[in-house]
């Protein structure tokens, strides 16, 4: 059995399309994307080759997108890609981690030699693995072209989900479901930090069912007492202390669709205010989830949730939700529309969010998060873990 | 057991400093990193914090650097470094992933504030999470500094290692060592590549001897066959073909320093061709390590590895070694001197190389390399997983 690649050519082609509407609405005659998670959704590609420079070229005339990368991972183009051989650009090797040559100067003598060097590109300002040096070596090789911002124009078409989409998030939700399970119990049962996480990571790579997982783009947090509070913290061979919360925070990952989940395990007996700080959440969560329907906004979305909160005296400062889907490191959120107030994106059917219904307080951290997606009965939950605040009791 | 900072006091003013001279040495007033593995050799500083903009700021005339990111991320830091609570400049959960407002519109104004807006300012051309969006906002809010590339000034005082992050390396290579050798019994047992990757990832966080293991940079990565050619691919579900190569990569990984490892499993008994690629690369690590020695280029170091293979009338295009220590994710490269054709760094003891002693042939890829630290006496080997060919036979 040879390399799959996950979807069939048209889902690809759909995506395209998609794609070059909106270069179409914003003026663009060719997009740059230098986002992983991009150039996977718009080809397949699936390796490590962004910690070098490349990039897809997206022409508003051209049928497919050109890759142009390192020489030596063209073989995973054309592996885990349907990109035509010819549209296959490598660079030589000698041009890498040089002071005095960059890769991108061969992006843009090929944009100078198809006649595109006039025309109106868009770059990804804003994202990882696009560097200052990337677009000043832009800037330089490509005077006559007029370079904007594309405002993350992928990242908006990647935010409802297709139904082949779905099945990925719903998989990548079983393998969230059987690795946060695990990983509460070996909490209850004395397990530190490292211990866990190292569990993590086997049984959401092992997977359920005939599943296997995907790497994730950031690894799983368990976040112990103090550190807790600390959100973005890794594991350690710290003592689990006593009558302290733990927050785990995992992601299952199916053909690099992400499903992240949040629980909280209270290592002894919950005192009455947490809870009443549990219940106020789950309460905010199941408010808000039965209004993410097609037609309400991100914002009200998020109002409701914190209506819930303001009632018990309760406030979340950040956003409570981000998108989801596919991922490459460091982290698994879409960059897009956001769970906040005052945000006037309209939900759509398929459309994914990690909904981060954690509290961070003085002493404290608590989260109870889910993962969903917009159906026309509300939020559709991709993991099953009962939604409360795991205890010794 | 609290959190405890890797590194003494003194190791971080030592780094300090030596940076400071390279400052000056360069007309650098003020120095902006944002790669991680910079911060994290400056500060201590140990969490996913790098996903959205950050950057410390090391001025000449100051004791302490300053660190300027995320709110919510304020606490890893009172958690993980030494800094003064006074040099945490956190900006508001409201900036980020605004298309109106970027995160380093508050780092011109503390620059201005500070009065070093008309300074010159060195910052990092190249490094992933220094996007062109940061430069652009420096160069709009900083209309009067001389921005400068400071051409990875930390990454170059990182390259020579000190007795204490010798020893990280070393336990690194303990972790490597454990891992490597189950991943080669579980292929040799049949196991698929998403099982034996399963397995590595586990293992090295658990450890041994009472060291556990960091999140490694990269996914370790088990190449299949013709996916073997194309090194950078992910695990998957496919049957194991008979009688072919698997290349393992993966990195041990210690208080965030790695000590990579690559051998390939035969899946069957090896051909006199096989055998005698195998016996070109270990002769050629065997040559190049004695030579490692201080005094010795880089360049000349590949020299002696590529003459091996010359002799042999084999070549291998692309660098054989990159040097190798603290890594964040996309890659645990520090990108300083490569062990190529013509690279003049002087090897100092200390410095730390993953020495890729990898052939990617028309049909196959074979890999054994060795991660070695330059002493007195020539390279010496971080893991200990014999060197050679595994097979079925």
């Amino acid at each position: 059995m040879s390399y799959v690649i996950p979807f069939e050519a048209g889902e690809y082609v759909a995506r395209l399309r998609k794609v070059k509407e909106r270069m179409e609405g914003a003026g663009i005659d060719l997009l740059l994307c230098t986002d992983p998670a991009n150039i996977n959704y718009l080809t397949g590609l699936d390796a490590l080759s962004f910690y070098v420079p490349q990039v897809l070229l997206v022409h508003k005339d051209e049928d497919a997108p050109f890759w142009l990368g390192r020489l030596m991972d063209t073989s995973a183009l054309k592996i885990t890609t349907r990109l035509p051989a010819e549209n296959l650009l490598p660079y030589p090797e000698t041009m890498l981690h040089q002071q005095h040559v960059h890769p991108f100067q061969a992006l843009c003598e090929h944009i100078q030699s198809r006649g595109w060097g006039n025309q109106t590109i868009g770059v990804e300002m804003d994202v990882d693995y696009y560097t200052a040096r990337c677009h000043q070596t832009i800037l330089a090789g490509l005077p006559n072209a007029k370079i904007v911002d594309n405002r993350r124009l992928v990242n908006w078409v990647r935010l409802a989900k297709s139904p082949a989409e779905l099945r990925y998030m719903r998989e990548a939700g079983k393998l969230t479901t059987v690795a946060m399970h695990e990983a509460i119990d070996n909490l209850l049962a004395g397990k530190k930090s490292y211990e866990v996480a190292a569990d993590i990571l086997r049984t959401s790579v092992m997977g359920i069912d005939g599943l296997y997982g995907d790497s994730p783009a950031a690894f799983p947090f368990v976040m112990v007492g103090e550190n807790a509070h600390a959100c973005h913290l890794y594991w350690t061979d710290r003592e689990m202390p006593k009558n302290e919360m733990v927050v785990l925070e995992l992601a299952g990952v199916r053909k690099r669709y992400h499903s992240p989940l949040a629980r909280t395990v209270l290592l002894g007996r919950p005192s009455e205010e947490q809870r009443r700080l549990a219940d106020v959440i789950i309460e905010g969560v199941d408010r808000a989830l039965e209004a993410a329907k097609p037609g309400a906004t991100c914002g009200e979305v998020e109002n409701i949730w914190q209506n819930v909160l303001r009632r018990n005296n309760l406030s979340k400062e950040s956003r409570v939700g981000y998108p989801v889907g596919i991922a490459y490191p460091p982290d698994w959120g879409e960059k897009t529309a956001n769970l906040q107030d005052g945000d006037k994106t309209v939900l759509e059917a398929g459309m994914c969010f990690h909904f981060q219904s954690g509290l961070w307080l003085e002493r404290q951290g608590i989260a109870l998060s889910e993962t969903f997606a917009v159906t026309e009965s509300g939020g559709e939950r991709l993991a099953h873990v009962p939604h409360r605040l795991y205890s010794r009791n």
